[in-house]
C-alpha cells in the first residue's frame, strides 16, 4: 500500500479527444449529446473492453485498453464535471426533472460536483449524489476533496472545464486518449498536447486498436 | 460494475522475465532469491512507478508502468505461488521458522497458497495467510478460488509454476514484463512468446521505461 504521504491528486481519466483535439463536435443536444461527433466512434476503444461497464457479455479484450477502463474507479472517492457533461440544457432551469445521462445507476458510485452558475438542489440516484456548485475550480476543488475523504478526484469533464482546470494549475494526471477522428470543430482540449509541456512529463502510448493513449504527470 | 456474468480468472501479473525468456537465475539462495540474476535490475520499472508498494517518497512515474503497478491488487482475492517464491529452502522444511521474504506486513493482503511436496501449518501475517498444499494445479486453484470469496486469482510464479498452469490450460490471462537483460540460464518461462499465439491473444506494448509489457487473453 502506498504510504500515507499520498495527497489527493486531482486526475482527467479516459478522456477522448479527436486528432484535431476536439472533446466534443459542434451543436450539442438532447439527441446529440457529443454535436456532430459520434460518441460510439469516439469511445469505441473503451467500448471494446472486457470491463466496460455497460458489457452485456462475457467477451471483450483484456489487454492495453482494458488496463485503463478498469482502471477508473481506482482510489477514486469524488468526481467534478461541467454543466455540459450532466445534460443538454443551458441557462436557468426550467424544470429540475433531468437527472443526468446515466439512468438510475449512474457510473460514478461517488459523490459528483456539477459546476454551474444555475444551482439546485443535490439529489441521489443508487450510490452517486450530484451536487450543484456555482463556485471557481479551487472552490469546487476543496469541495470534492472533502467528499472524497483522502482518496483522489476525478475531473471528468468535458474539455471546457479540464481547460479551466488546468489554467488554475490544478490538474495532477492526465489520461488523454486520442482517436483516429477528425472533427474540424467543436469544444476544444488543446491545439497540441505539446501544450502542457512545460508543467507535465508525456508519456505517449499508441494501443493496438488504434487510440494513442497521452499519459500526463507532473513535474 | 461488470456483470454477474464475469468468471472468476486465474491472473499472472507483473512478471519480468530477462530478454531470453527467464524468471530467474541459476542459483537461488538466501542471499541471492533471483540466483544470478539482480532483482534490482529486473524490477526496476516497477520501483520506479509512483505506486510500487515498497516506495518512501512521494516521488515516481504515473506514466504506463504505474498502470500495471496499481492494478496488481485490482480484484484479486488470492495468490497461488511456488515454493521457490515462497523462500530458498528445498526437500523437507528444517524447522518452519521461515515465514517467507516479505517480514510482518506481506504485500499480498489476501490468503496465499504455496505449492509444495512438503506441507506446513496454514499462518498468518497482518491480513496476508500462507497456507501449503501438496497438490495438483487444478486442485489448488479450486482451494484458491473458494478463498478468493467470487474475487480473480493471482499467479504469482515463479516460472515453474506458471509454466505447470499454463500446462493445464488453467491460465487467463498474462502480464509478462519483458526486460532488457540477458541470463543466459535459470528458471525458463518461454522460449518465446510465440508459444502461447494458439490459444491467447497477444498484444506486445513497449513502455519508455525499457521493459516491454506483453499482455495475454485467453482466445
Amino acid at each position: 500500500m502506498p504510504g500515507n504521504h499520498t495527497p489527493q491528486l486531482l486526475k482527467v481519466q479516459n478522456f477522448t479527444v479527436s486528432r484535431d483535439g476536439f472533446g466534443a463536435g459542434e451543436g450539442q443536444s438532447l439527441e446529440r449529446p457529443f454535436g456532430h461527433a459520434d460518441p460510439r466512434t469516439m469511445i469505441a476503444w473503451a467500448g471494446a473492453t472486457a470491463s466496460w461497464p455497460n458489457r452485456t457479455d462475457a467477451g471483450g479484450s483484456r489487454g492495453l485498453d482494458d488496463y485503463f477502463t478498469r482502471d477508473f474507479h481506482h482510489n477514486i472517492g469524488a468526481e467534478i464535471m461541467g454543466r455540459n457533461k450532466f445534460g443538454p440544457q443551458r441557462g436557468p432551469w426550467r424544470d429540475e426533472e433531468w437527472r443526468g445521462w446515466w439512468g438510475d445507476e449512474p457510473p460514478f458510485h461517488t459523490p459528483v460536483f456539477v459546476m454551474t452558475h444555475h444551482e439546485r438542489p443535490s439529489f441521489t440516484l443508487s450510490d452517486t449524489t450530484f451536487h450543484f456548485v456555482n463556485a471557481d475550480p479551487a472552490t469546487v476543488l476543496d469541495r470534492a476533496r472533502e467528499a472524497a475523504r483522502g482518496k483522489d478526484v476525478r475531473l471528468g469533464g468535458g474539455a471546457t472545464v479540464i481547460r479551466e482546470f488546468l489554467e488554475a494549475d490544478l490538474v495532477d494526471t492526465l489520461h488523454v486518449a486520442v482517436c483516429d477522428v477528425e472533427l474540424g470543430s467543436g469544444v476544444r482540449l488543446w491545439e497540441s498536447p505539446k501544450e502542457l509541456l512545460d508543467r507535465f512529463h508525456l508519456e505517449v502510448v499508441p494501443s493496438p486498436s488504434g487510440v494513442t493513449h497521452h499519459l500526463f504527470w507532473r513535474k
